[in-house]
């Protein structure tokens, strides 16, 4: 029976990566190339496409980083059930959609009645991500059923500090759209920096204690 | 010859999942960025694509939960066979090709005169699929040579049960199209609900079963 | 060393198994939905991309049965090299290249000037594929070193024999297609259907030799 | 603790394939179908799309050999942690990017005025993900705590060798379109080659000496 929960665990992790996976490459497929016009330099035409690059580049990273926590998340999963199959699924449904807002902001970043709406758009979704993966934590942690038994209390309270960070640093990226949308942009890129290498447990630190957790079970 | 098999069945059941998740990523490709005309408001000419945000949820839902049934499926097939294949190839085609009535839903929902016929090939679509199900499940549960030996008849006859309402389901939401369209987009959003949380087989009490099923093995 | 040959032949089979699952997704992007006329029948207008629908059906099945038949492959590499990584990365870039001939059949077959060249296009590449796949297994059957030990001679003949009608009854398909584009394309699913069912080595009656092969050796 | 670690570096490796499975697909979604004007020659109509063409192959070819190099460092990498994850994830990004600057080319190849600059920024491209693969590199080879303890002093000094020649090589590629683009394409396939071929470690003689490395290990 554990080894049947570990590998429906692995199952729709596996489906989950491909998503994130997917929807990270995907990403590209909204840069589309600018009609060349006769006399017009190749560069600057290039260039005028700032906004699509910057989308890119932002949102990459920030699925990315997604992908990461998604993954510290599941290492505390040993068993998985129908509400938490769903809440996953809307979850992977809010990453995927990152693809249009990001268009979103491509195509009305460099238009003063669209930029504004563009941002809050664009960060709203982020926004709604960040929740999400505090209500999928919340089920999976109120129900021990779902839990891993090497996760520690602590641990878990620790995640739960961290998961509300995000709702508050996206809603920060939100509200500065308000007053600059590439302020909002750089601030999505402060909390990807932050997320990456510093707060989230499953980092450089707290493997090595889960190691050590794992040892401390093998000896006993 | 039974890893063999069970091998060959893990192969199968991988590319079927990468096909669901690519097939469930694309379609946010579908939801196309609006140009912006001078003078309009941004978050209206974003808002008059509501029937791209509603087709992309409803299928978004839909595949998912069609992926989860899948796999209720997949585990309790332990050998495949070329028929099998055959079959479940037919089944993703019809499962990418949703992308395309989801599309053409988002196009015609607000003309008078593709709303209808939209709304029809959309649910026809997924009384195909519902039916295709079916029928993969006919040739496995007839073929005792595919099933895993932990198979019990009881829970053949009660999947057997249970899948025969998906086309009845479908044909409903189908039907509705001719009335209303967003009533049955709103009836394809019940259906979703119905096969996620009650019915299925491999739910909750269905795994627990199992799992109990394999204890038994285990001590014998 | 056993063991790190069979794990790098599983990671280029997961990659291909991903690249083919991707291209046989990917088709349904080429199905456009078409502009509704006012006063124009939807279904009417949606009847007309009856080519798109065609070429749809027809390039997914082929993909599948090409990708049932590199599975046959692999299931008798034990090792792989350089080379053989090169060639099956040309011969994935064939497969993944199937979209831009199926995008040609659908765009040029309702149009005198362009019909009989996409159609020759089109089965011109399933030719080429069909060449690659005997120049992988010339290869791979030619090196005992990569081939798996428990292949038979007796094997590698057979699947030598039936890989050579491949790129034959593709011509067939080929020349057809001077004749009339619908008359090859029907051809294309015969050959589907033949390499599906009945030909093909890994079919039900060859997978069961397998298996007794392996009891064999498990006996020994 | 090593199952951990082996267990975590396969999932980012599965990840990594993933994404470079998906953006060597997604290539031929940029060869568009030119429409077919009433009059025109198809064949020639086709031809004209030879820089599209050329892109494709030299673009899929090309991640072909960096997915096949990814591979080799990955062997050699039995733990990961944040900047590592970080790093492979900036790696992954510039090569989802590639297919940008691929339809670039592909629409500016046959125009004066952008030719050169689309050569540049493809050539560009590949000079930049050939530095960050150093910098992975370098990165994993300088914290010993990330090799697997089975990769020798030797080999590592080899790869660093090697994989120093990949920015070069590419900035000849970079400089020569300054001249000719179609010189600067054809010094990508030869690049191709030779990664392929001849010189990364890995390749046939290379892999051998670490099977003999494995087999001293099982031996003591």
């Amino acid at each position: 029976m554990v080894n049947n929960g570990t590998k429906e665990t692995g199952r729709v992790e596996a489906f989950s990566d491909g998503v994130f996976a997917i929807a990270i490459t995907l990403l590209v497929l909204e840069i589309h190339v600018p009609p060349l016009v006769k006399g017009h330099n190749a560069a600057g035409t290039v260039w005028q496409q700032w906004p699509s690059f910057a989308g890119y580049a932002v949102s990459f990273l920030t699925i990315l980083v997604m992908w990461m926590n998604h993954h510290t998340l599941f290492e505390m999963i040993h068993r998985i059930d129908r509400p938490f199959l769903f809440l996953n699924g809307i979850l992977l449904m809010l990453i995927t959609f990152i693809n249009y807002p990001t268009a979103l902001l491509a195509a009305y970043l460099q238009q003063p009645e669209g930029e504004t709406f563009a941002a809050l758009f664009y960060n709203g979704t982020f926004v709604a991500i960040a929740l999400f993966f505090n209500i999928l934590w919340f089920y999976a942690s109120s129900n021990a059923r779902l839990l891993s038994s090497s996760t520690s209390p602590s641990r878990v309270r620790s995640i739960t500090i961290q998961y509300r960070l995000g709702p508050i640093a996206y809603l920060v990226a939100f509200l500065l759209a308000f007053v600059s949308a590439p302020a909002s942009l750089i601030t999505d890129l402060l909390i990807i920096s932050f997320f990456c290498f510093t707060g989230i447990p499953g980092g450089r630190s707290a493997r090595q204690r889960t190691g050590q957790e794992d040892q401390d079970q093998l000896s006993n």
